[in-house]
């Protein structure tokens, strides 16, 4: 994963454009991807696919001639989606393109303007303070024309349609922790899963944030209520706890199994109400959808100082994050797939386990094993209402314990699967 | 109001007779108000109307002829209801029929005596204590004499002929907090609720406490279930924090709203169950109309030590405390009259605010603000079935901003109303 | 009680046998006892009834030829459905068939072995600590023969077919508080029961742990269900606090009375939830059955050091502690009894409860007693559809005080009781 980051880096991404086909072709090289172009001008609902941006260069040059602000060191330095301009201007009308963030005068913001053409320079503060008065040669060598969106996805085939899915968006230019840490983690975990048989159909989703997974929606409005689960992965990588955000519904099977995923992974972690602002979320957890899907990241976006701005640069994102940030959505899917609702079949009294060797023979001993609970557990509440996960939150015991028991007493007939 | 209540304050009043028809009076020179008269020996469910009571001089003589206790003075001397009686007593008789707080020995109580005859006196315990034996000449100028129990109201029309009841006992003689504050308050409030074309009918009700109100739902019995929402007005003047007593039903709308504008009043407040002991709302709240009426008060009856007593005077009430209920009031009247089910027209997705200029256009930066968040909440939980009052608890965001977020949605014709 | 659980303590009890017979015949004689045998070898749901288990001698000598472990000195020596052995083996063979405590060297502890075959003693690991090498002779002299496993119940009648179950196991041998303390407990409730006229049938259960309960069940599955309420009692004679284990549906009737009772108890106590691990709730909480079955001890079991060692005897149960437990008993079975539904029939405002002499007559007071308030509440929320306990609940007062209202408020036929 850190070396697809490290590869991804350097590219000048946004919602549309060559830097996001080059990113989606670098992840193909992890999971084999297939790639959809809406074109621009595309109505998808409410919205209209905008025209495609390309940059070749872009710079500031001060009074002296010098190159001060140059988008070929950090793509940052150009407002995303920044109109062409050529031409000069005097300081204080540069000024008022140009942005900053004061009070981290060392840092680079990183804006945008998809939706209003304008262009614009972003610099840090300590730049800024320093240029002299005069005149100023401004060169935005961009182009803003008809071309297409584009998203790319990876499907693994279950035994069922329903569907999960696992959401990224990658239109952020270089900043590695908001969301090359999402891609990097969900190819990887695509081919993860690619390796499994899985109950559920996988569906892994690139693109670019808002309107890509809107224009997704918009192209598999039919479709999308196979979505049963889903999560948005973005800020996987840095050094804080596991957050995660539930789906608008609240108390869906994902939100169950993503609490108690976190409760029994013995780290500090914490759970949050869904709020219609964030990432794509928003988009499938709109009420026309309802879809259940939350989303899990590290420190959520906004909290952390380094937030889009030039300091969420490659040293920002730790490997040992990204690996229990995968093996954490590992788990919650591992609870999807496991999670089923079984019937008792000596309902009457505890059955006798000890003649099965499901127990120990010798009694009276003052503690039980955690195995032994999980066994009576799943024998008192599978009576056909309850789910593992059910059963798992009551017994206060990891998923993977119930799962055991429950594959143990289906070996030995005395549980029956309930169909769905 | 403050000089309402000094009007007030030296009119003897009582569940009936005429220093309660004149208090109303007073109060009709607010707001113009509509009085009933239901006769001496009316059977009210099962009460029965008392006979009128009135005074015109009580006191008593100490043994050398000096008056030690006088009605004149304070009206709170004479036992509430006291019987008439003329006559000579001892030192230890008199102590019988005189009641006092030996707790606090300088204060007179109030004391009443509506369903006993019985003739009886206040004073503090300081006086008491100092009356020497010897014959008291004892004097009670008063009449229980079939006459009527006075109430009055003031109706404000809606559009809809559901109903908001404001409520307020006037039956108490010179106690300022409880309830001179309250009936100014609910007159005050009827005059600025005249101003408006509200949506609810609001009936604005001053009656003795218990038996008025009992008399008013007697009367109308079979129009009581046009109230949706009501509450019991009383100590609003004294300096302690807000409190609001819910319902019998305890989730009602009126219950949320109150809690709601007291939570993001940003004033020290509490917030009790119902219990069937306090004031009117006993009635309103039997299982018989189980009405959605709450009570909500400064520091409730009997938690202020002045409570019933000679201490509840002019100088316990304080201007900036009414001003601030009435405040409060007026915001709780601004949810229920504001409140309502929304349907999102385009739910599918978020919709493209910023074309609407509904939206700053210069994303990427790390805070939405309020009027932003209102408006993504509204959109995305106007499904129909969330009211604007179930958006602001979820979103913990003030009702008044996504009162200005749904009118904004309903002028770009984003969202529609949803009839009752 | 002390006195039954003396005569009860130097028996050798198991699931089966003379002991257990022995000791139902002692508490025959607090009260009459009817008892059931069910032969050795009968299926009872997925168990069969073990060969019945005596004992006439078991001693280990060591290689001088001195008895070091003796059946007499306690029965606890010898681990319980121990099978017979006589032979000589060396320290070594000797140590594999011995039970000890290693962290609690002084004590001896209780182990079993009911459904696997094999000879063995206990013995404290001072003891065996101290054993010599050399040849040991061992002499068991049991016999595990068809027979019969014996239950024995007492059964007051009530005026309705529905039952409430107390049910205790019977099977340990020299322990105290677990279980002779919840034996004596149970007679002595079921003597102070006959004495009432209930509303429920009462059935007192003395069984054998696990397959004593399994054998009730399945001779009488088809009238299990008239059990609508029950507690397991055990460990109600040590000095920790009341702790409530509740029944698996965990909001049951037989719940919220204990809790209240414990609420209102004034001592320190605690609840926990259904897990289906413990004593015999464990079979009437399995699925097929669920029934209303919770188990009110002191210190659970596995909780206290003494738990299932020589270390609970005699001393280790103290009398204060069992009447308390009784007297907690006896108030959950007063709660049960007195439990209903009630019909307010002046529901429209409060009925004059003063003309009926049910209330002070002199009003103003600030306080208004307990009395006042159970009357109130009782007839606030007698609408048909709460019980006394859901009164009791919301208006946190004490049961007794909501009955005790209610049967005035129904002598002054303000009420009727609404038929289940």
């Amino acid at each position: 994963m850190m070396a697809t980051i490290a590869e991804l880096f350097p590219i000048c991404r946004s919602i549309t454009g060559e830097g996001l086909r080059r990113s989606l072709q670098i992840l193909g090289g992890v999971v084999p991807l297939t790639t959809t172009e809406v074109p621009s001008g595309a109505a998808v609902f409410d919205w209209t696919v905008p025209r495609e941006w390309n940059v070749r260069e872009a710079w500031v040059k001060d009074p002296s001639g010098e190159v001060v602000i140059d988008f070929r060191r950090s793509n940052l330095h150009l407002l995303n989606y920044s109109a062409p301009f050529h031409g000069k201007v005097g300081l204080e009308t540069l000024k008022r393109h140009l942005h900053t963030i004061p009070e981290q005068p060392a840092l680079v913001p990183y804006r945008t303007s998809y939706y209003e053409e304008r262009w614009g320079f972003c610099a840090s503060q300590e730049v800024v303070s320093r240029l002299p008065p005069g005149e100023y040669e401004v060169h935005v060598d961009s182009s803003l024309e008809d071309g297409a969106l584009t998203y790319a996805e990876h499907v693994v085939a279950g035994s069922t349609t329903d569907e999960v899915l696992l959401s990224c968006h990658c239109c952020h230019p270089s900043l590695c922790n908001d969301n090359l840490s999402g891609m990097a983690l969900t190819a990887t975990l695509a081919r993860l899963v690619g390796h499994l048989r899985p109950r559920y159909t996988y569906r892994f989703l690139f693109a670019p944030g808002t309107i890509g997974s809107i224009c997704w929606l918009a192209r598999n409005e039919t479709q999308a209520h196979r979505i049963k689960h889903g999560l948005v992965v973005a800020c996987v990588g840095d050094a804080g706890p596991m957050t995660y955000k539930r789906s608008r519904r609240g108390d869906a099977e994902i939100d169950r199994a993503v609490a108690h995923i976190l409760l029994h992974a013995g780290q500090r972690f914490s759970i949050r109400n869904f709020t219609p602002y964030g990432y794509d979320e928003r988009q499938y957890c709109s009420p026309g959808f309802d879809l259940a899907v939350g989303s899990l990241t590290r420190t959520p976006h906004g909290e952390y100082p380094e937030y889009h701005t030039s300091g969420d640069d490659l040293s920002f994102v730790h490997r040992d994050s990204l690996i229990e940030s995968l093996r954490r959505y590992l788990e919650v899917l591992e609870v999807l797939e496991g999670n089923g609702r079984y019937v008792n079949l000596s309902p009457r009294c505890e059955p006798h386990l000890g003649k099965r060797r499901l127990y120990g023979s010798l009694g009276g001993q003052s503690h039980a094993r955690e195995a032994q609970l999980a066994l009576l557990w799943v024998l008192n509440l599978s009576d056909g209402r309850h789910t593992l996960l059910d059963i798992a939150e009551r017994a206060k015991l990891p998923f993977r314990s119930l799962r055991a028991a429950a594959d143990a007493l289906l070996a030995s007939a005395l549980l029956r699967s309930e169909p769905e």
